[in-house]
């Protein structure tokens, strides 16, 4: 290994990579240097077929699974072993930027390019993967292709799930899967088949972490759990202008209650605890009316399980008591204990970017990804390149071509490693 | 007045007041019992011929002015004395009731024609009038038939006003015009002649206190003064799971701190005062990103300029100070001091009210009416009844056919008191 991992490393080709980056972003590409690429999208199809020309160019072998996530295969030199898998995603949030998702992929097909052109035959095939709708912008929950993948949800589960024109997940795939009929049908995953020896994702940081103290990579440990509640507020709807406050029933106003309650139940001094409140939905909406219903979302996220489900339970409590006139009823939507990644891949991560002189720092990512429904599939890794003020989903979403670069080398020595175990 | 009053009163038939009032519902009914009937549409139009049909069955003579205002004019005996005016409005809010505005016009003709069947004869004239676009829903702002009669605003102010399909209010008024080409036209109002000698708007409550203390009549005293805002936070948008609490810019928290503090600021132990956040747009919306901006509206009033002015001017130093990471703008949108009817008007409703043993409240008007902008020009007053549960602006809206002929013998007695004078 030793006179090998150097070799790859070396073929890595920041410009290209740049170069291929700047491709995919022009699909979709929206103002402020954002891309907005939903998945099952013309769009979508349009950067999978791109990732294909350029994957069937060096080689490798094209495949797709029921849930439209699509693979490319470098060949291993022993016949039957399990594949170390990498990738992430290529679709975007509505108002999202050029990195997130999809330079996990591009890393991978540029680490597995570089391998190829260094001469270096692995024991292992190496394969990367495309998974479908991570993002769930389109279609809620996102995760849908590894959640499948990993057989965490049967293939079918999100067919009635609709998007904003009320077009169907599973009708949409079924469209998607006719488009790509000519690409090679393989089976599901651990459902359908065997699990991969391990699988590794780069990604983005999207936190300000490792640019804040100046280091190179992220040696993601684990995720954190999330759990996602939904909060319907019901009260009354009234005249602004004729009703007594004490006679109404404000949604609003014991939205208001509520918030600042669990405000007070998330309150962390050491700011681990990640709690959003980041959507706001008001009925009937109107200036000169007492809102009669409101929603809205909450997101709780916590690398500790105890945390997690100590204050996540209290959740419905809290709300419930912060009542005065309105009604509410507290929906959780998603919860996802946090996954603690085996230490094989961390600890590749960590020696092949220190053998590069790289600086590291372990932590937990606090975003969502694919590689969670990994965990209980294979050993499983990511590795993340520090971003331009932590933003991510956002047109201004920024990594640096050298720290890319950076990135998918490591990712490039780490392929070489673990393919030939 | 004592000998002839009274027999006008016991002609005021609510059978035929209920039915006039059904009759109208059915144009635009939508379901729940409601109406959607928008000014200056062919239901519009239809509505306005069927009140014609009425009003010149009874000799009452038609006239439009330069508005749409449409006028129905009983003679009084007397050449040239100022007329006594009443009536209201026939357009709907889209998700509205069958009484507001509508129940002030049928009510005025059912008074008029109480008149004529008792063979009374007034000094004075009694005019009808239907004000065009008191709701605002189609065209706003609201009250532009009022306010063009009163002289408020020229009579072009509103040419350019668009509705959501891009139709501008001029071309419709145009439209409109063309289509009543056959009714005579007159001057508009204090624009092109005097001034009424008295107008009375009778109207449902939209609000609760009648019914909620088992009273006949309101007798409204002037209309409380509004002040409407918009607010606008700025933050910064970060993705929900990975931006610690302590770098965030988090608009939805900044608003909820700017709501607590107007709250605090809005206290009133009186429950007079009336302060509504009903609307709320918050941006990107989405559940796993922190808002980067919050658009809230507020809608505040008071029947003391005093309290209207102090408390209203405090509001954009009382959300700047709230915010802790965000920056706020203040935007104040509309400004309307309180209005006070000169005592005339209301002690005649008063005054008939209990000569008709009916129970009485002395109020202020919580929304906004045409009758705002007549205090200037002449004595001004309205006479309420209940509806129940004070909704308003719903399919649910609802006053009993016996205290709606209630309201209306009241009207009766009060126009046949004006008109004498």
């Amino acid at each position: 290994m030793d006179g090998v991992a150097p070799n790859a490393v070396a073929a890595v080709s920041e410009a290209r990579q740049w170069d291929r980056l700047m491709q995919m972003a022009a699909l979709g590409a929206i103002p402020g240097d954002g891309v907005n690429r939903a998945c099952l999208t013309d769009l979508d199809r349009q950067a999978r077929r791109l990732l294909l020309g350029w994957g069937t160019a060096l080689g490798l072998a094209p495949s797709v699974d029921a849930l439209g996530n699509l693979f490319l295969r470098h060949e291993g030199t022993e016949a039957g072993a399990a594949p170390v898998l990498t990738g992430s995603h290529m679709d975007t949030q509505p108002n999202g930027g050029r990195f997130d998702g999809i330079w996990g992929v591009i890393a991978g097909l540029e680490a597995i390019q570089a391998l190829r052109e260094a001469g270096i035959s692995t024991r292992r095939p190496v394969e990367l993967v495309a998974w479908t709708n991570e993002e769930g912008g389109r279609f809620a929950p996102g995760c849908m292709g590894s959640m499948a993948y990993a057989g965490f949800k049967p293939a079918d589960t999100w067919d009635g799930v609709t998007d904003n024109e009320g077009l169907s997940f599973g009708e949409e795939l079924r469209k998607h899967l006719a488009l790509e009929a000519d690409i090679p049908r393989r089976g599901l995953g651990v459902v359908d088949g065997p699990a991969p020896f391990a699988y590794v994702e780069a990604h983005i940081e999207q936190g300000p972490r490792l640019e804040a103290e100046g280091l190179d990579i992220g040696v993601v440990e684990g995720i954190q759990g999330s759990r996602w509640f939904v909060v319907e507020i019901a009260g009354k709807t009234d005249h602004a202008g004729t009703t007594p406050l004490s006679l109404r029933k404000d949604a609003v106003q014991d939205m208001l209650r509520a918030v600042s309650a669990l405000n007070a139940l998330m309150a962390d001094p050491t700011d681990v605890l990640r709690f959003t409140v980041g959507r706001i939905e008001v009925h009937p909406n109107t200036s000169n009316s007492v809102a009669d219903r409101v929603r809205f979302t909450i997101d709780f996220r916590h690398p500790d399980k105890d945390v997690l489900l100590t204050r996540g339970d209290a959740i419905a409590r809290v709300v419930t008591e912060a009542m005065t006139t309105c009604t509410a009823t507290v929906t959780e939507r998603f919860h996802a204990l946090p996954a603690t990644f085996d230490p094989m891949v961390p600890a590749a991560v960590e020696a092949a970017a220190k053998a590069q002189g790289l600086s590291t720092l372990r932590m937990p990512s606090g975003a969502f990804h694919d590689a969670q429904f990994m965990v209980p599939v294979c050993p499983t890794g990511m590795l993340f390149v520090p971003c331009r003020g932590g933003v991510s989903h956002h047109p201004s979403e920024y990594s640096e071509p050298g720290q890319l670069a950076a990135g998918t080398r490591v990712l490039a020595a780490v392929l070489a490693e673990l393919a030939n175990r």
